[in-house]
């Protein structure tokens, strides 16, 4: 089996990769990769070598490998895949510690002259959307995409290890959780089925049988908006839990996000670095967050001189100027009920607002999480779901849980991509996903 | 926050979930569940309380928590929730080793009279599917799910500690891996998108990109099959290596395969005896795992009395007949590539075969994974293209990856139900999922 460590069966040098090579120095490796750059100075070519775990510099001297393979590396085109074998030698000046200095290559397959250059990057994100396949390959979209793996396992990982139970929400749906607009409709065998919005809903029926559960999968949204933070395909994390309060929901909410920040910092230095991220702002993401109610927020933007009237919702440009007051995420609880959704709880000390928050990141990346404590009342809902107009019939099933042994419950959804976004300083969300879909476009 | 083991803030019991109630033998705690089952005898009651971790027997006395509590929980509805209070008691006779003696109760939900009894449990499938929400509470089917997600964690462990990066495939997809007909249509804002069948093709992108990766999601097949074995929605694991042969893919498959049973075996005895699942065929499932031919299985089917003519493909009487000669995973390699997809590489050996593998499990499961090595060739693929009718234009940026470095690769998928049913020794894969979507059935 191809395991990490391989010693070849043909007697070559033991297989590693460039993540590793620095557990190798003094000795004789097989890289296999691609050909990121190359620079050649009459008899000695510099070959950024690139295997999905890291790049290394291969260092070839003419006399070392012989005329004839000298040559074939001189002309190979960028991204030609290849075999190299080579000395691990320590070297300071490198981002990972080591060069390789060739001893032997072997081209697998020369590429075609390759489309994407260093001044198409710059130049032309369309284009590089469109070669999205590709672009993958660039350092920085490796560094993402490994980031969002590791906080995919931060996530799984803290659920797991706290009693929840992953339930996977279906995708085909009946019916809508916050209305039927930004919707797509699908053609299930001659009945119109929805793609789910959020696993929510079928969350809770998960925490009425298995007192905790997270759901963690792609989520559908038919927006036509075309802003940085949005996709119309994107992952969510829900967790949900019996016997909780919104205090509870915070609490675990805030418990995450550290976890998030500490795992990503402790595991992704390379890529932290390759992205070039300021790592002060994250180093201070701990317990506790600041926690502010809607009402004093409203009146802390009025005192700052950015006016806002209670009863609206937050947009884009007060949650970014609220942020920009904290250096943590930033805790913001109990909104007019009439701005959000209608299975939250309301608040019996305020009949005004609802038992919810969201958590803003700070550094103006704004939402990314958004939860509450669940109507656990039957009445309640019934009259909710009359007020909002939503067809009783398809909500049936939901009320049952109200029907058959009611608790208090709580819980959120975690955007994965803006989170990642955040974590990795990423301007747009479309880089944060392997292959983005966004309004009109959803090639390759 | 409310961790699992909590002190309360009242000065009330430390609140346990049932699987650890053995660590607090001799403590008094409290239990927050669901009703489960109750009977009487006079002065004692016996509750069934389940708290989705376990169920555990409470035995209360009239005499020690007075004629009033006493009759509100000897009334109480099936599926109430409640919070009770007790001394752990070391019991022999109970499966968890523990029994709560009551010392306090408090209802928090009372339940109107719950529509799944015992008799129904065995009577009728389609009254417990349109009461999916509820049956997720009973015994087996928390069992159920339990068991998968330990087997989705023993996934993501296997591939996240083997170098491979987690890389989410897209839902939408504007082509088809193997062809239409089997196909969801998505109107995409007034374009024809279609739901994937596979991340495979995006995973061969994200190779070459990161050398492994992994893809785990949802899945979607429109097909018009009423069987045991299909949903229309199901989650499938696809990992993808660069620089990889045949026989890697085997390994690798034969692997992940040990680690989820062994997993599952250390993990979830309670779920598997539950379940009543004969442990004994799972502890045989050790490596290595027999690996055939197609040319010596249908040589073998015809000597074994069971006619089969070289060159189609397996059906799935003959899948069963062949894995019941066998008390492991069967590896069945070099299918006539006439019956597999395009994408796969011929046998360099033989040219009437591809070099594919499909892994059949035990007992009569059948097959839970199918892999290949991925044709590597821009030629070979242009021309399978044009030989199964497909169109070519959405396939461009896929033959790109063998324009731009292509490597010998390969992978596999893993049927995410399909594995938990044979590991759970569940008859029909719909109890495999918490919320399964089949032909016409959509609810709840």
């Amino acid at each position: 089996m191809t395991t990490t460590e391989d010693q070849t069966s043909d007697g070559a040098p033991t297989l590693a990769r460039v993540r590793r090579l620095n557990e190798h120095v003094g000795e004789t490796v097989r890289v296999q990769g691609w050909l990121a750059n190359r620079r050649s100075s009459g008899k000695l070519l510099f070959l950024e070598l690139r295997d999905g775990s890291g790049t290394v510099q291969a260092v070839a001297h003419k006399k070392a490998i012989g005329d004839e393979l000298f040559a074939e590396l001189e002309g190979l085109p960028q991204e030609s895949s290849l075999e190299v074998d080579g000395l691990v030698k320590a070297d300071e000046r490198s981002p990972t510690g080591v060069e390789l200095s060739v001893t032997g290559a072997r081209v697998v397959g020369r590429a075609e002259p390759y489309p994407i250059t260093k001044a198409v990057q710059e130049d032309s994100v369309d284009f590089l959307m469109k070669h999205r396949h590709l672009w993958l390959r660039s350092s920085k979209q490796v560094a993402k995409l490994r980031v969002r793996a590791r906080i995919i396992k931060s996530i799984r990982d803290f659920f797991d290890g706290r009693d929840f139970v992953c339930l996977d929400a279906p995708i085909f749906t009946p019916s809508a959780c916050e209305g039927t607009s930004t919707l797509f409709e699908v053609d299930y065998f001659g009945d119109p089925a929805y793609l789910t919005q959020s696993g929510q809903l079928y969350a809770e029926a998960g925490a009425m049988a298995l007192g905790r559960v997270y759901t963690f999968g792609p989520t559908f949204r038919a927006e036509k908006s075309k802003t940085r933070r949005h996709l119309t395909e994107f992952w969510m994390c829900e967790p949900e839990m019996a016997f909780a309060t919104l205090d509870d929901v915070m609490d675990l909410a805030e418990g995450l996000l550290c976890t998030i920040v500490s795992d990503v910092l402790a595991d992704c230095a390379p890529e932290l670095n390759v992205l070039e991220r300021d790592l002060a702002p994250l180093q201070k993401i701990r317990a506790p967050f600041p926690r502010m109610s809607y009402d004093e927020a409203v009146a802390l933007l009025n005192e700052k001189g950015h006016p806002f009237e209670w009863g609206g919702d937050l947009g884009a440009p007060d949650e970014t100027f609220l942020t920009q007051l904290f250096d943590k995420p930033l805790l913001l609880h109990r909104y007019p009920h009439g701005v959000k959704a209608f299975y939250m709880k309301r608040d019996p000390d305020d009949d005004r607002v609802a038992l919810c928050v969201d958590v803003l990141a700070p550094e103006g990346y704004g939402e990314i999480v958004g939860g509450s404590e669940r109507a656990d009342d039957l009445d309640y809902l019934l009259e909710q779901i009359k007020k909002h107009d939503l067809p009783q019939e398809a909500f049936e099933w939901y009320l049952d849980l109200r029907r058959y042994g009611t608790v208090p419950h709580g819980g959120f959804g975690l955007g994965l991509e803006r989170t990642v976004a955040w974590v990795c300083g990423t301007h747009h969300i479309r880089e944060c996903i392997p292959f983005p879909r966004m309004l009109y476009k959803i090639y390759p």
